[in-house]
């Protein structure tokens, strides 16, 4: 009785997905979905990308929380067009609640549509929001056994960010271990390794971004 | 017609945990059910407390993951009671899983049991595994906000863990921020800052232990 349901769950949010997918390509936007554990440092790398590409390109971004407005507070200082989804109890963000949030952003002027997601390594990943693409991200300090233990993230995304590198010298991260893993994962899959504090790493991140809205990834 | 669904599920739940509950209590065991986001530290916790408290009490584990053993095999060096639980896709683990987990574990010569649950700070909080206590931990590199995004888990927690307390000069974390939004979302909650790398705390963490084995807390 229960698969049905959940099946028929999943067929809704996909026809949704697809729908805010083609409403976000008629206005010419790209859209990512911004995937990784509660406080990875998603919304420290928005601040900082908004503020370097403030110039270049107009950022929208939809950021799912259970609770409270401080991701988009935080993200507000860098650009008006923010919306905040608070889920509730809710783990994941689906595709209804990004087609209320484009609701709310001038999708016209917009080039570029950053969904962070709700905190969580495991169910977002199987939502589709009608993104063009997914970019998972872990953090230095969670440790070099993400990739081994949320291969599903590896297989959906476009990018991989490992973020929080100037923590390196202070925690027992193994990064051959996290590489060799990921190798055998996924081994195609690109990586930036960067820190939103040091500033590392940032130049390819801001480059690949860049190549992603003129619709080269 | 989801809503059913879902109550019925979680009523199944709430009676395989009435039943492990039982079959813990009958056994003289403790058994306390520790949740926090993905590389929180969990494990890390785990190694430096059995190792620490191996002459005092015996320390059963169940250690739920997606996928691999990696948890089970750190702590599996410090004792040899340990189950893995892979859940598959699964985003927290349920109680007929604790159950089979239970089935393989000497109950009888042990004083307590640790479930580890699947690193995520959502789905985990609503589950009933027939614990008789949960502990929410967050780690430092996850930031100040976790309280305030997280109410749920505070108000079912009996012990909050702040993990990594080690990596405060390293990162930019408002120590006056997590106390505040924590005090107005559960003020009486106990809180232990530690460290398992550096030892800060964890005398702190083996007494509350010893006092919940001994059945104080």
């Amino acid at each position: 009785m229960e698969i049905p349901v959940v099946q028929k769950v999943g067929k809704l949010n996909d026809e949704v997905a697809a729908g805010n997918r083609s409403l976000l390509r008629e206005a010419g936007v790209k859209c990512l979905n911004l995937m990784g554990s509660p406080g990875c440092g998603k919304t420290a790398l928005l601040e900082v990308t908004l503020a370097a590409l403030r110039e270049e390109m107009t950022i929208g971004v939809i950021t799912g929380d259970l609770t409270t407005t401080r991701d988009a507070e935080r993200v507000a200082r860098h650009t008006p067009h923010v919306v905040q989804i608070n889920t509730g109890g809710g783990c994941h963000l689906e595709a209804h609640q990004v087609r209320q949030g484009m609701a709310r952003l001038p999708l016209s002027e917009l080039d570029l549509l950053v969904v962070e997601n709700v905190g969580n390594l495991i169910c977002p990943v199987s939502f589709d929001l009608g993104q063009d693409v997914k970019v998972g991200m872990f953090s230095v300090p969670e440790g070099e056994d993400k990739p081994a233990k949320h291969p599903a993230l590896l297989l959906e995304a476009a990018l991989l960010i490992l973020s929080k590198v100037d923590l390196l010298p202070h925690v027992p991260f193994k990064l051959d271990v996290f590489l060799k893993d990921l190798a055998m994962i996924r081994g195609n899959l690109p990586v930036i390794a960067l820190s939103a504090t040091s500033g590392q790493g940032l130049p390819a991140w801001f480059d690949w971004l860049r190549a992603f809205v003129r619709g080269e990834r």
